[in-house]
């Protein structure tokens, strides 16, 4: 059993790093100015006093699950059970913090091997049992939920022994298990000089596997590409055999295979172990700050920097609302843009005659060799000039750095105080991201104000491409209590509808799982059901990972 | 009727642009004092004396054909029939020039529209025919061959109408028809001051469609990419219905289509338009030519650049073999190394002790702004200093670039002299590349001396990545009149073999087609049997280019 799961099952990470509205009072003024009053925080119910119910597997069951994989490595406690049956989404911390599950997996199990989980699939045939690969368990789209489909019960995988890493330099690969969280993965590559260049916001918590499954995207994407561009060569372990595609640098050996795995999440089998790109560290990482006039002004200034041939690591723009909460949001001695001055900001922003309300926030981190990076830089500060945006240096970034794994904990605080807060992403191309945005954004706000709750929307553009960028939206609302189900739910369907019916993606990085509309809304029934005969034919009973994907909503 | 279809029909490309031996008198020479001595070349069959045979369409097939796409549409004549029959690999060229094809497609059909497709596939359905899609008829594997599977009839699409070209400058997005030619795509960009950065080797002849669905590579692709990395989404027409992708430049809404419809060579449907991310024009092209002591210091060279971060457009290392070849093919008066003087380049080889027989050529292009061209191409001079290369400035990569389309011709000459020749490719991993090298060359060699046919093989290095490259290898071989296709036949299987033992792909940018091993050799049976099941789904009479890719050797 893991601590982390254990210590913040009903939240997100490790108690000790917790962070409250108490600590950032600026904000939590904000807040109340923003919504009204909200009350004090409630605390979750503690797990201890979360009804498992008993287990669906029978003795028979047992006995074949341990046959295969050993005894010690199967877990049937109530609080095992309970920490593997959610992820951490919005859905599963109200239904944590409640104390009720709507489904609890019936055994959790840690394979050794990649053949302890052929034995455990084969038991899986034969007893009728659904299989639900868990990584680190950080899916905020429900992707982990066990449900038994048409099975009489369920066992979740717990994939962290598989966690084996290996390299080989010569080639820049790395061959790394599914179930190597990226601490490990990161600790182990930079001792010889190299990095993976993947850093999701859960990047403490979550795994390889579990990154592709679920076609993560890391927040140095725009230099180093998502993780599907990131792995080479896959091995997925399936009810009716292994898949192990080539580790080849390239193929027109028929479909890649590897981006058929990726996004798969956990339907098709389990991702055992894949070959991904490395790379050496760069010799000079340099962050820049800007403050632009408005949204629009502050796009155009990214779609430029892209589409001139550069490659920042990370690429930030957030639009008028995210800039003032990231304001508020700073510690008090170290706020995003305490370093610089606020009030020599806010003075030069007077004497270009910047709107306050309209201002937004960029991030910038480029990298490489130091010739390079101030080759860039300098190309970055025409444009930079020429949109007319005020320079900040190098502190914004530095401090986004260093709180950038410390926001997420703030749900919890906010969840805690009966707020409804939650985010969504997607992705689109240059030519529609106003419309997009403005499309999602009404999407919220008119959903919220029909529901009679105030709210505050911001998004921030990130994860950049020469033909588009990702748009990443938080929202946070005060509800009636018993309301927060149902408000999201409405949210969620808005902005599922407005996402396709605007030229969006139902998600950029975080995949469908069970919340999102179903996958046939974004790629049309034709293209669901050919996926559908392919999961058929490699898992003929339906095992793997039921209800998430390719089914449609239940 | 296409002119350049018909005036080359058993050939390589246009008429005017004929090559033969006699044109590069030192390689003609060179291959003779290799070989021994062969024949005077022999005029192919020309196509009007090539039997069609009837068309196995009945008068209602051919009625309700008319009735979906328009008579005018419609080719049913024997030439017609004889030139969509068939692709360039040597297989069919010399069925071509013997006059005897397998089979011949049993009519023509000249789509204007997916309309027209959607409305043919549904005939297709009804009346049990086969479809093959075809752009230019390039395919060196057997692509484009008609097969009527189970069916009683193959028609043949030429989706040459479907060549609409429309941009999206904001987005750097082109959209672009299936029956697009290079030439067409390339112009239409240029005047609006963009490229696709695709240029293959049959760029003259062949298709966006094409290109798609067989994974094609350009020789510019180090830079960007293969076509299914270019390509950002498409449009395919089953008989199921359409499957078109989202425009979005990233997604986590599941597997990646796009990488599922890239390579399926047909034998899933139509692709009939794709949006393809394009590029401003660089501002500064520059080549460079090295000559390194031997051959694993050339690709160290190689490895070195790419690892570093650059990404020349143009990477091409020949081996000793191929080097020499290159020195000899090239013509009289501007000879690939003719411009920097063969006798100063000897001399300078002596003083440095390079040994002759090993030395190999190769060829860089970066591209870029001003600044960041010169900063790597200082970088790559250090690099050629630590490898020991000779630089040979930028007229060898000229004369390439001026040669680049020409040499294919050459094949044509080789075979109407009765000689065997061939090319193939395949890619791996940096750390195993000596390895493939070795393998592959040693199973052309070994193969060709069993059969008492002496050869000459050589390679070269390209469409480098950071974690591995391309090896594109090309046999020439004097042979008994009469064996010409069991010896290819004997080749190709001992390659195949290779390449599946040491840790290569079938193919790196040509497709499997009919001439490979099977797809399940590269990816087992599993894969493959889930790729037939979605196929299934998409085409369940399987009318889609039977007997392609996905389906065992006849």
């Amino acid at each position: 059993m893991r601590n982390d799961r254990i210590s913040r099952w009903a939240g997100w990470g490790r108690s000790e790093n917790a962070l409250t509205l108490k600590e950032r009072p600026g904000l939590l003024a904000y807040l109340r100015q923003r919504l009204g009053d909200f009350g004090e925080p409630i605390a979750p119910t503690p797990l201890e006093q979360v009804a498992a119910g008993p287990t669906r597997l029978s003795e028979d069951d047992l006995t074949a699950i341990r046959n295969a994989v050993g005894a010690p490595q199967v877990d049937t406690s109530g609080p095992e059970r309970v920490i593997h049956s959610l992820g951490k989404s919005y859905r599963d911390m109200l239904a944590a913090r409640a104390g009720q599950l709507t489904g609890v997996t019936d055994a959790v199990v840690f394979p050794r091997s990649e053949d302890d989980i052929v034995a455990l699939l084969q038991v899986a045939r034969k007893r009728d049992l659904a299989v639900v690969p868990m990584g680190g368990g950080t899916s905020v789209v429900g992707g982990v939920e066990p449900r038994t489909g048409k099975h009489h019960a369920v066992i979740t995988l717990d994939l962290m022994h598989l966690d084996a890493i290996e390299l080989d330099t010569d080639s820049h690969l790395a061959d790394i298990g599914a179930g190597a969280f990226g601490p490990a993965i990161e600790e182990t590559l930079l001792r010889r000089g190299f990095t993976l260049g993947h850093v999701p916001q859960s990047f403490e918590f979550s795994t390889l596997g579990g990154w592709l499954a679920t076609r993560g995207a890391g927040q140095q994407s725009t230099r180093y590409g998502k993780i599907e561009e990131i792995v080479q060569a896959v091995r997925l372990v399936t009810p009716m055999g292994t898949v192990s595609t080539r580790r080849v640098p390239a193929s027109a050996a028929g479909p890649n295979l590897v981006q058929l795995i990726a996004g798969s999440e956990g339907t098709l089998g389990v991702i055992t172990a894949a070959t991904a790109r490395i790379h050496p560290l760069p010799p000079c990482t340099r962050f820049s700050g800007y403050l632009l006039p408005n949204w629009p002004t502050g796009v155009g200034f990214i779609r430029e920097i892209l589409q001139t041939g550069i490659r920042p690591s990370v690429v930030r723009l957030s639009d008028a609302e995210e800039t003032r909460w990231m304001m508020k949001a700073g510690a008090e001695r170290k706020g995003l843009l305490h370093a610089v001055g606020r009030h020599a900001i806010r003075a030069m922003m007077r004497w270009r005659g910047f709107d306050a309300e309209q201002v937004c926030l960029c991030l910038l981190s480029l990298e490489g060799s130091i010739d390079s990076v101030a080759l860039e830089m300098e190309r970055v500060s025409q444009y930079a000039d020429r949109h007319e945006a005020l320079r900040l240096g190098q502190s914004p970034g530095r401090s986004w750095l260093r709180d950038r794994f410390r926001l997420p904990y703030l749900r919890d605080d906010l969840m805690a105080r009966g707020l409804l807060v939650d985010t969504l992403e997607t992705a689109t191309i240059w030519s529609n991201i106003e419309n997009l945005y403005g499309a999602v954004s009404h999407a919220i706000r008119s959903t919220l104000t029909a529901g009679g709750c105030p709210g505050a929307v911001m998004a921030h553009l990130s994860h950049a491409y020469p033909t588009g960028a990702s748009l990443y939206f938080t929202f946070v609302a005060r509800l009636p209590s018993g309301e927060e189900l149902n408000r999201w739910i409405a949210v969620k369907q808005a902005v599922g509808e407005a996402l396709v019916r605007c030229g969006g993606t139902l998600s950029h990085h975080h995949g469908i799982g069970c919340e999102h509309l179903p996958l046939s809304a974004e790629n049309g029934a034709t293209a669901v059901d050919a996926l559908r005969a392919l999961k058929a034919s490699l898992d003929p009973e339906g095992l793997m990972n039921p209800g998430k994907l390719l089914e449609d909503r239940t």
